[in-house]
C-alpha cells in the first residue's frame, strides 16, 4: 500500500511522517522514533489547527443528501444537498434551485441517495466530480468537487428503484444506472401477477461530456425482469465491460423475502458496452418515447433550468451478439466488485457463507469456447465452473460488499455475522477478520474501487447502532467505524455516527481536492439577471402584482433596508446579491411569515426567495448568518399596505 | 467544580476515575496513577464501546433544527427537526407532522432556531424538556428529552425576530420569548419612519404546565420600541425577576449598524414577573385580539393538531408599579447572564472592551431608594453607579456572552478579539484567556446557566471557520471548540464542525437523560386512527377519490405488498405501522414519483404519506431503511389504472 506505515498524509501534498500530532505531551512508551504509536486515540486525533488526511463522501441514504467527512477524525464537514430540500441553505426552496428537483412526476423534494463514485481518468480518481444516484424516483446527480454543490440531475426513464448505480467507467466515459425493480417497459396498466416475462429491467448508460461533465443518456439495455442490485465497471484488461449483480431471477412480484430466495444461483450480468457502442454506431437500437427531466445548474447565472426529454434509445441485448452474458453466482448476490487489476469480479451472495470470485480471463475464454449452460430470455448463461476463479471460504455469513487495498488484499463485509474479513486475491485465503458493531453493510477504502487504492483506513458503514452512542430516543443515527489497515491485522480505532444512512462512500486524499476548492463566486462573473452588483444596482420594480427587489448585502446592512408600497396580494421576489469577496462571509436573508426557507448567499452569489404578504403591517427581515460585530443590526423593514392602497413604491437605506 | 479532576463521568451514573480509555497501549510518561494525562487526544477520545460524558444540545440556527452532540468527543448523535422540514424522517412532510409547522401565516417549512434551554426544577436541570425559539416567524418549541422529538410549538403574536428567547425560570414556571425587532402593536399599515415612539417590543411569558409541559401564553409586557436581544431569569434571591438586554434604544429603523450604535449606554430591562402575576390576579391587563397557532403532538395518536388562538393578554408596564426597571448598560449589550447565586447580572456590551456586572442587591436597594435617572416612556431608569457591582477590565474587545462554573468563575466570549476570558466573580479579576478560532459567539458549560454548573468542558461556538477543516467549497460548516476547564487555566483540546449555525447550547450529564431515553413506541398504546396493528389490520379502503392504505411492516415485508384498483386522479394515503417492538429497527416507506419525502417509521409507530399517481402503470414501493438481510426484498407494487377504469380494488401479500 502506497502510504503504508504513514500515519498522516500531509495537507499540502507532501507526505511526511507525522506519527504524533501537535499537542505537547502525548507520551509513548515506544517513543517517537520507534514503532507506530498504537494508541487509537492518537491515530484518530486531528489537533486544532491540523487537517484530516482524507475526504470521505458518504451517501446519506434516506436523507437524500451527500455528507462529507474527514478521515481519520470522522468529523462531518458538510452536508451537500442533492435530492432533498435543504432548509439550511434554501436548496430546493430558492427560485434558482427548485428546477433541480423537477421530474416527469413534477417537483419531488426528496430521494434516497445510495452510491457516490468519484470521476476517474485512466482508472484513477481525478477529483473533478462525484456522481450519486437517487433510488426512489430514478435519477443520477453530478456534484462538483470544486464548489461541493449539485450541478446536474438527470432522470432515468423505464427504471424503478435505481439501485445498481451510479458507478463510472475508468475514464468517466459513462455513469451507469441500473433498475432495481423491474417494471413494464414502457409503463402500462397491467396485472401485477403477470410480471414474469413481461416486466423488464433497464440498464442505462449515461455519457459524461469530458470538459463540463454534462450527462446525456446514450442507451438503455432492456434486460429480463430481474432485480439489478449493484454494479461495477471493468478496468484495465476488463475496461469496456460493466458487471451488474442480479437477484429475484425467480421474477417474483410479492413476498420476495421468500419468493426471491428460491434459486440456488442468481447472476452477475456482464455487459460489453464497447460492443453496444459499435452496434449503435452501425444504426442499431430503437428510439422509443419516454419522458424524463434533465436539470442543469449554470454557475454563471447561478440558476438551474429543467428540460423535459421525450425519447430514449433502447437496445435489445439478444440482438447484439457478444454484448451480454450471465455469470451464475450464489445466492442473491448484493455486491459486485472488480479488483484493481480488472481480473476478478467478486460476487457477494448475501444468503451465502462464501464469496464467489469470477475470473475475467476465464469469462473471455468461456465465451470464446461457448461454455454455455442455456440462456435466460435469449441471453447466454456461462457455465459456473468455467468462469469461477475461486471461492473464499470465509466462515462468515452474509457477504455484501468488497473493496481492495493496493497490496492484493480484499476486504469483504458480512452483514449477518457482523464483521469485515480480509483475504488475499488469488489464494482466497482469509488473513484477518474483525467484528463490526453492528451488522455492516458496505465499506470504503479511499480509492478502493479504482485502479489505485490509497490510504490506511477502512470505513465500515453499519446498519444497526443500538448502544454505540448515548441514546437519543427511538431514532438513532446510523454508525460507521474506522479501521487502521496499514498493518497485517486490521485495528478498530473509532466509531462515528453518520447522518442519514450511508450505503456506500467514496474517499480520496485531501490534496486531490483541497488546493482547488472554490472559495468565493466572483462578482465580475455573476450573470444572474436580477443581481445587484453593488449598492447602486439595488432597486425595486413592480410588474403588476409581481415585485422584484434587487437587494445587495455587505457587512452589515442591506440595500435597500426600507421598502414601502408593497400590497397584500403581491408576490415579492427578493433577489439577494452578496457583495462580499472574502472567503467564508456568507449572508443570509429571511422575511417573517414567508412560506419557504431562508436563503444562505455565498460571497459573489445571487439567490432569490419569494414572499407573499398576507396582512398589512410593517414586517422585518434580517441576516440569518452571524457575519460581523454588527450582525444583529443587519435588518430592515417592509411596509405592507392593503390591496388597492395608493402607497407609492419606494425604497431606501439610511434615510 | 463538582467534577474537577475527573476526566470522565461514567455512563451509568457512577463517577469513576477513567483517565485512560479502553485501548490497549496508550502509554503515558506520567502513568495511570500520576497527574492528569494531559494528552488532548486522550481527553477527547471516546473509544469504541465507550460513551460520552455529556449531552450537548446545539441550536442549528438557520438549519431550524436542534443538534445533539456528545462531549468530549464532539460527535453529532442526532439532528432533531423542530422548525424545518426534514426529508430524512418525513418531519414536516408526513400528514401527522405537517400541523406542527402551521402558523398564522400558513405553513412555514423553516425557521431560525437560536437558544435551547433545558427545563429546571429548583434551579437545577431536570432533563424533562428542552425549549427552543424560532426567530423569524416567532415561535417557541418544546422538545421531549425522552423521545428527542418535537412535541409542541406555539407562535408568539405581536413579536418579530423572536431573539431574547427561549429561557426558562428556575422551576420552569415560564419560558420567555422577547421580540428582537419592535413592530407596530397591533400590526398596521404605517410609514416606517414613524417608528420612534410608535413601534413596540413585546416580552412574552409562556406558562408551562408542570406535568406534560404544555405551553400557554400568560401575558405579554408591551415595552418601548427597542430591540430586545437576550435574556436570563433571576435565580435564588433574584427568582421572580427576568432580565432582558436591549439595543437600538435610539429607535432607528434604517442602517442600524450606524444609527443604533449612537448611545453610550443601552439598557438591561428587569422584569418582576411575580409583580405582574399579582397585577393580573387582581384583574390587571388587557385582552387584545391576536392570531397565533398552537400546535401539539399527541404521542398516543402519533399526530399533531394545530389550533388558532384569537386573543392575548397584554400588560402596560407603566401601569404596574414596581414591575419594570431599566439598568443602563454600555454599549449595545448582547448577552445578559445571571450567575448561579442569582446575585450578579452580567451585561456584555458588544461594542465595548469591558464587561459590566450589575448587582441584584444594589438594584433592589436602588429601587427602594428611588435612585432613578429619569425614565424611558414612563419606565424608571436606575442610576448606573447605584446598580453597578463591578466592571471586568478584560483587555478584550466585543464581549458577547458569559457562563459560569461552580467555583465562582465566569467565562466570557469576545467576538472581536476572538477569545474566551475567564474571570472571578466578585473580584472581577481576569485569571485566564485563550484564543478561539475564529470569532466566538456564545459558549456553553453544561449546567452553566443554572444554579448547578457541571463538567470539565467549555464549548465555544465560533462564527468564522475559514481554514479549520478541509475546505468544502464556498460554504463551510461553522465550528465549535472544546476547552478543558478542570484546571486553573483553560486548555483547548478539540475542534469540531457544527451543523447549521449554533447560537447557543445547553448541556447536561449523560446520566440525566440516558436511563430514561425512550426505545420504542408500544404497539398496544398506539391510538392512531389508521394504524394496522398486526397484518390482520391491513386493508385498503376507498372513499371517493381518497384511498386509505392501512399497511403494516415487519422484517422483511409489507402487508399488503400488491395493490390494484388505484386510478389516476386518486389521492392515496399510505398509513404505515411498524410492528417491530425492538429498539433500533425502523422501517422506511417511499413510493416512486411521490411529491413528498419518505417516512421513517419507528417501532410501534404509525406515519402517513400521500401519493397522487399521475400515470397508469405498475409502480413500486420499498423500505428505505436497511432492516435485515432480506431488506432488499422488502418491496411491493401498486397497479395504477386510468381514471374511470373498472379494475377492482384489491390487495394481497404472497399470492
Amino acid at each position: 500500500m502506497q502510504f503504508k506505515n504513514f500515519n498522516r498524509l500531509a495537507f499540502l501534498g507532501v507526505f511526511s511522517l507525522l506519527l504524533f500530532s501537535g499537542c505537547g505531551n502525548q507520551g509513548s512508551k515506544e517513543g517517537a522514533n520507534g514503532a507506530l504509536n498504537s494508541s487509537a486515540a492518537e491515530k484518530v486525533y486531528v489537533a486544532p489547527g491540523e487537517k484530516d488526511d482524507y475526504y470521505a463522501f458518504l451517501s446519506g441514504g434516506y436523507s437524500g443528501n451527500l455528507t462529507v467527512y474527514g478521515l481519520p477524525s470522522g468529523r462531518m464537514f458538510k452536508e451537500i444537498p442533492v435530492f432533498s430540500q435543504f432548509p439550511t441553505s434554501g436548496y430546493g426552496y430558492s427560485e434558482e434551485t427548485k428546477p433541480l428537483l423537477n421530474t416527469s412526476h413534477g417537483f419531488i423534494p426528496w430521494d434516497d441517495l445510495h452510491h457516490p463514485d468519484i470521476s476517474q481518468t485512466n482508472g484513477e480518481l481525478d477529483g473533478r466530480w462525484v456522481f450519486v444516484n437517487g433510488n426512489n424516483t430514478p435519477r443520477i446527480a453530478r456534484v462538483s468537487l470544486a464548489t461541493f454543490e449539485t450541478e446536474e440531475i438527470i432522470e432515468i426513464p423505464n427504471s424503478a428503484g435505481n439501485h445498481s448505480s451510479s458507478f463510472i467507467t475508468e475514464n468517466t466515459e459513462y455513469v451507469v444506472a441500473g433498475t432495481r425493480f423491474s417494471v413494464p417497459v414502457p409503463q402500462r396498466d397491467m396485472p401485477i401477477n403477470e410480471y414474469k416475462g413481461n416486466f423488464k429491467g433497464a440498464l442505462t448508460f449515461i455519457g459524461v461530456e469530458p470538459e463540463h461533465g454534462h450527462m446525456e443518456i446514450k442507451f438503455q439495455v432492456i434486460m429480463p425482469g430481474f432485480n439489478y442490485d449493484l454494479s461495477h465497471p471493468g478496468r484495465g484488461k476488463s475496461h469496456g465491460w460493466f458487471f451488474f449483480s442480479t437477484y429475484n431471477t425467480e421474477e417474483a412480484s410479492s413476498l420476495l423475502e421468500v419468493n426471491a430466495s428460491q434459486n440456488d444461483k442468481d447472476f452477475i450480468a456482464a455487459i460489453n458496452w464497447k460492443k453496444i457502442e459499435e452496434y449503435i454506431a452501425n444504426g442499431g437500437g430503437k428510439m422509443v418515447p419516454a419522458e424524463y427531466a434533465h436539470n442543469v445548474y449554470d454557475e454563471s447565472t447561478h440558476m438551474a433550468t429543467s428540460t423535459m426529454i421525450d425519447e430514449v434509445l433502447t437496445v435489445d441485448p439478444t440482438e447484439i451478439p457478444g454484448a451480454v452474458y450471465l455469470l451464475p453466482t450464489p445466492k442473491s448476490p448484493h455486491g459486485c466488485d472488480v479488483d484493481p487489476s480488472g481480473q476478478y469480479i467478486i460476487g457477494s451472495g448475501k444468503l451465502s457463507a462464501d464469496i464467489t470470485v469470477h475470473s475475467f480471463d476465464k469469462m473471455i475464454a468461456a465465451i470464446e469456447n461457448e461454455k454455455f449452460d442455456g440462456d435466460a430470455y435469449g441471453i447466454p448463461i456461462l457455465n459456473f465452473e468455467e468462469v469461477l476463479a475461486g471461492t473464499v471460504k470465509s466462515g462468515g455469513l452474509g457477504p455484501l460488499h468488497t473493496e481492495f487495498d493496493s497490496d492484493g488484499n480484499a476486504y469483504t463485509t458480512f452483514f449477518i455475522s457482523s464483521e469485515v474479513v480480509k483475504w488475499k486475491l488469488g489464494s482466497w485465503e482469509v488473513v484477518d477478520r474483525k467484528p463490526t458493531f453492528y451488522s455492516v453493510g458496505h465499506l470504503m477504502i479511499p480509492g478502493g474501487n479504482s485502479r489505485k487504492p490509497f490510504g490506511n483506513y477502512l470505513v465500515a458503514m453499519n446498519k444497526i447502532t443500538k448502544d454505540r452512542y448515548l441514546p437519543t430516543g427511538p431514532e438513532m443515527e446510523h454508525s460507521a467505524q474506522i479501521y487502521d489497515i496499514s498493518g497485517e491485522k486490521m485495528e478498530l480505532i473509532y466509531d462515528f455516527p453518520t447522518h442519514g444512512e450511508p450505503h456506500y462512500a467514496a474517499g480520496c486524499p485531501a490534496e486531490l481536492l483541497a488546493p482547488k476548492s472554490r472559495k468565493i463566486y466572483r462578482l465580475d462573473e455573476n450573470k444572474h439577471p436580477y443581481a445587484a452588483i453593488g449598492p447602486e444596482g439595488a432597486k425595486v420594480e413592480r410588474n403588476g402584482k409581481e415585485v422584484h427587489v434587487y437587494m445587495s448585502t455587505i457587512r452589515s446592512h442591506f440595500t435597500p433596508d426600507n421598502i414601502e408600497g408593497i400590497k397584500v396580494g403581491d408576490k415579492v421576489y427578493f433577489h439577494i446579491t452578496n457583495l462580499e469577496q472574502d472567503f467564508d462571509v456568507p449572508h443570509g436573508f429571511s422575511m417573517i411569515g414567508q412560506n419557504t426557507s431562508e436563503i444562505l448567499v455565498m460571497p459573489g452569489q445571487t439567490k432569490t426567495t419569494v414572499w407573499e404578504p398576507k396582512k398589512p403591517g410593517v414586517w422585518p427581515f434580517y441576516c440569518t448568518d452571524f457575519c460581523s460585530a454588527l450582525h444583529q443590526e443587519m435588518q430592515g423593514y417592509v411596509r405592507v399596505s392593503p390591496a388597492g392602497s395608493k402607497v407609492e413604491l419606494k425604497w431606501s437605506v439610511g434615510e
